[in-house]
């Protein structure tokens, strides 16, 4: 069993918020990350995959493919865009990185599955000192 | 004469568009930087100095008296925040990183005179892969 | 179950050595990190907590009151100070890192679970070469 | 049971490739990774080893002694070097990460038995966006 | 006047020698990095252009833009390739990051002139504990 | 003119303190940089030096050569040492990274004038937030 990760970035802006409650009151749950103006960060991105090496090649995954799945599946999605409003898979949801990750977990799984891998870790880094980690 | 540079980071959301212009415009001109709903970086922030050694204190400036100075005067009003509608030293301008250190330079330029240094440079990184430098 | 990860650090003075070893001896097993003259490090401290996310908030922990916790019980004891003299949960250990790690561990796992989540993981970085990780 | 982990670098060039097929072939597999004039690259190394801490030095392994085994098994073979042509533990083996990180596990793995720990994980990253982790 | 600054990767094959000498006499001069064999690294360039702010965008040179003329005229030369035998700026020249960088200059000047921006520096790190700068 | 810089690491303890002072008034003065008791650092030295490239060798200074220096001046008198009380060329200097890089300055320039090349800049990082420069 060998482990391969690929790194990618986005560029988004969100704004956490439970929706019914007034802005005062999300302010005392979320802090700053509440600001109704929004704001933003270069999220780091890290998809990690598990799967046995082929002995006729030596991969066990094309990293050229898992970073066109990833894109296409993620990045296109947050890039440059407003994660609470632009985002489908964010629709509903709080836009915490705990939540972004799972819904990245949902969005990468099944399709990393038809290549024949099994997805291990998602891992969302917002700033140089926080950073969220599911396996699912 | 010996330099000194601080580095701070800000999370803000901007948009890149010039008033007047359609949407379809601004896309011609900043590409997916002018998304209307917004997006976010991470920004870095170097903030360089130049001055004579103390003899008596081996210092030219205190690196903590001038993390101060750029705390109050710059990254308060932009971190967590949207730099097109809430930073103050931004309204009326094209939210570019270049606009945005030439910005920052006036504001901080007369506070470090008075605290008797030389303000020498403002460097922002906007992504790992683009950094805008100002000398003044 | 998922995974937060916070980012601190410390610059601190230490020694490795042995009480009751002469200063010979203690180079012949801690090498150059014996100077009985001290040297130090900026370390870099990573808190890996673990919980579920409350459907609420979309968090499982705050990660301001994460940094709280982390620097009252740590950070203030070890930043600018010297390893073996002046900090309490140190006193009569050999300074390693190894046996920092499961200091910083024992001095966290109540406080965090006080608040409702599992301690995972303390990771301690002395150089860019090298870093120990505990997990209990 | 501590974890110590040791970076380290080495450059080299290599070729992905399969005897037997022909240039365009292995370009399909492979991708530009196939060049047959080579390309190369400043890989990162990390070598994690685990066991329990001796209460007598507060160490489990001397990181002096891990850097040693690892320069004198897998960086002196590799840095600077040809990988598909002059490192005897890749002959006859295709020059994907993949292939490298079980090599090195099975470079590594005696001689750190040998000095009472257990090898637990090798990490290299090949560019800033791609790493393999194999476990044994 | 401000300085716009783009990084960008590319890893290559290299050997440094003078045609003429023997391997051993390129040894004494060049070291392991005369290895007729080829090695390679991961190289980070870093291209800075300066100019005037346009009031009217807010820009003085589209980031976009920039990266797409050092993407044509050196990275796809470059990357994944071998410098001394496939780069035709580097034919008949010494493969060093001193003449690499200088190459790369007389690569990108005019190219640049033509967006009405200035050359003002190029960058060439060959690992993390060298680098190298040409102004002109 | 072509410009080469060499990064070296070094780990040191300091404290920044006027002799004559007590420990209150240069409390004052540095802060908790004046404990008593020491505290340490992972300090970064860039070494930049300029001159022309030799045609011959394509080189215009050997980097393994400037690394030889940089470690026989500077680096084996402050790695792993007390800089207050070891270090022959901070003797009687307030150790701050001022002093410090107009101290490494003055070991490096003569040494690095018999190789043939000028001494450009001293930069020291203390942390990752803050670095001083020093050009003669």
């Amino acid at each position: 069993m060998i482990y391969l990760t690929r790194r990618e970035r986005f560029s988004a802006a969100h704004r956490m918020f439970r929706p019914g409650l007034s802005d005062e009151d999300n302010l005392k749950i979320y802090g700053k990350c509440s600001n109704p103006n929004w704001h933003g960060h270069n999220y780091v991105l890290k998809v990690t995959v598990r799967g046995e090496i082929d002995p006729d090649t030596g991969y066990f995954m094309n990293a050229t493919r898992l970073k066109e799945i990833i894109n296409e599946r993620v990045i296109e999605k947050l890039d440059h865009r407003n994660m609470n409003t632009e985002t489908d898979f964010m629709a509903g949801k709080i836009a915490t990185t705990e939540n972004l990750a799972v819904a990245v977990w949902d969005e990468l799984k099944s399709p990393l599955e038809a290549e024949g891998v099994t997805l291990h870790c998602v891992r969302i880094e917002e700033t140089e000192n926080n950073f969220i980690e599911y396996y699912g």
